[in-house]
């Protein structure tokens, strides 16, 4: 049985979780609120890889957590990671009480945390807003329940479909806060997938900037204390040494075909590769996530151009579009949304529309592949 | 000086006005509320081309109006038309005070109405709520303003922008929601403009079906008593005899260059014909428009393909685009939006976007070109 306050609480220990999704990589973002007598005696939030979880925090936060109820919007883990187990910590701690809102979703794992807490006499209630709990850490559930992290496709064009005119020409389609939200979304991912002609005509750097996050000061810090691995599909290898993706602000791994030896100059450079088999008209796409899975991405996000996002659809391979649509209209002649040659109605590709929201003066469309 | 009262009662004259809109045409609807001592005494909105102005309705709904206050949504008319001027009834009428929320935007008579009134000793306020009365009947002021009504393109694309395959299989983008839309779109219109591709292509009838308005009995009856002109734009005259657009269920007039001959079977048949000169690389669209600027069109809707509709929106002859967007990718080999060619991103047709909202499961975009 959960109380009214009990989801009070639950509340306020997924607002904490909030404060770390930015930093908690490859760990899902939680957060715990620990309460004696109605009064919150610790709480805290997963710290950056390698630091504390967050029911640790908590615990730590109170000092004395004797017959505490314990809020926690993922199971405690009961396993040794980097960190000690969390349900053997709260029990040594004498948590009387812990409430979660989902159970972990690794299915191997999944309910030992809880059973290792109701053996040592700790009464344990599972499912207070699960659902809001879920929607919070997608791509941590999706590694853990299928193996592969959540791909999420970030795209912007104008209102009649167009990304760039025919030359290429793109920069801006779309305004200051767009440009702040697509920050966002990389500092909340793993890795950052694009193709070499991005690279190559746009010479984009793919980092998180802390400035450039309009995030309050205290949260871009910690959102720009990693940057996300920079993965480019490139077949051939035709990443200028110079490029900005090879620039040592980030890290960068550079896909190519097998059969294509890297240069010199490259190995010199000390440039991480992937080989990758041919399958289709381009790369091993599945063997690439496999790698980003083994790496234990749980959001990745694909920021190219129309072809590798139009190959990655139709290998049913994305999970979610975000568009950025501009007020403009870009006309016949420029490039398509998606590389997506059909040529009936029936092959069209349903979308499940979840929501379309104003971004300053742009228009941001969540939409999810049927 | 006006009160909360006041305001009330214009709202409630701008409801009125509302139930004309799909009938009132050529004429403004304008909605009428007669009250005296803080009670409805009769109300009435304009009735269909010949029939009672507003506050004909609501005087012979009254009976007696002596001292009463009129709230109208325009101002009265001064001048004998297919009905009596509405000031001198009025007058007559002696109706004590006239709330007006707009004047004439007629530049030639804006204002003589109410001068009238006030020569007569009716005591007169007006721009009672002036915006929400503006908006309600922006076809018709543009006709007065500008001489030229407003002309709105509707469109259906999928999420990448696409209109149909590039076969010309289209049907169907949108749900039943939307179409529902596009025939309320229609039943505000005077006339409904579309190329004979369209035709050749969908053997569309763009007639106001009342089954198909979704609207209340007594409103889908008033809706579809009468049809809006169809303008086919068949500079070759390739309309068939047997297409829909003259199945005589609306009237219709097919604009063809003025050096083709109709047909022995086209003459025999009766279409109505308007000759156009040629004006870059095709019919003058301009001399189309004044021709139903003639005919008192106040609301012109362009459904057509992206050639006409790119062509007119080239011209700048476009005040609004209502986009429905279908929850679907239809992919880069499909047709495009508008037929827009454009290299250069300074080229790009900038869009103000006044709205975005669900239409059953698709999307309408409502924007005006800058």
């Amino acid at each position: 049985m959960t109380t009214e306050f009990d989801t009070r609480m639950m509340s306020r220990a997924l607002r904490l979780a909030r404060k770390g999704r930015y930093s908690a990589m490859p760990n899902p973002h939680v957060g715990c609120v620990l309460v004696r007598d109605g009064e919150i005696v610790g709480e805290g939030f997963t710290q950056p890889a390698g630091g504390n979880h967050a029911e640790i925090q908590a615990l730590e936060a109170a000092g004395n957590a004797q017959g505490t109820t314990a809020y926690v919007t993922l199971e405690p883990c009961s396993h040794q990671g980097k960190t000690g187990p969390c349900a053997d910590a709260l029990i040594a701690a004498g948590v009387s009480r812990v409430v979660v809102a989902m159970q972990d979703p690794n299915p191997i794992v999944g309910g030992n945390g809880l059973e290792k807490l109701l053996a040592a006499g700790v009464e344990v209630e599972c499912g207070l807003l699960q659902a809001e709990a879920e929607a919070m850490i997608p791509g941590f559930i999706a590694r853990m329940r299928t193996g592969r992290g959540r791909v999420r496709a970030k795209l912007a064009m104008s209102v009649d479909g167009r990304t760039a005119m025919a030359s290429g020409e793109s920069q801006w389609i779309t305004g200051p806060e767009a440009r702040a939200d697509v920050q966002r979304l990389r500092a909340m991912s793993c890795a950052i997938v694009t193709g070499v002609g991005t690279v190559l005509g746009d010479d984009c750097s793919l980092t998180v900037r802390e400035q450039a996050l309009n995030l309050p000061p205290a949260e871009a810090a910690l959102a720009a204390r990693r940057q996300p691995l920079r993965v480019v599909l490139d077949s051939q290898l035709r990443t200028p040494p110079g490029a900005k993706v090879l620039d040592g602000s980030a890290p960068t791994l550079l896909c190519h075909d097998t059969q294509v030896e890297p240069t010199a100059e490259l190995i010199a450079a000390g440039v991480d590769r992937l080989p990758l088999d041919r399958a289709g008209s381009g790369l091993d796409l599945l063997a690439m996530l496999d790698f980003l899975t083994a790496r234990q991405s749980n959001e990745i996000l694909v920021e190219s151009g129309p072809h590798l996002a139009g190959a990655m659809l139709q290998l049913g391979l994305l999970d979610e579009l975000i568009i950025y649509m501009a007020p403009t209209l870009m006309g016949s002649s420029a490039m398509p949304l998606l590389q997506l040659p059909l040529d009936r109605m029936a092959q069209k590709v349903p979308l499940l529309i979840e929501d379309i929201r104003a971004v300053g003066r742009d228009w941001r469309i969540t939409a999810v592949p049927g």
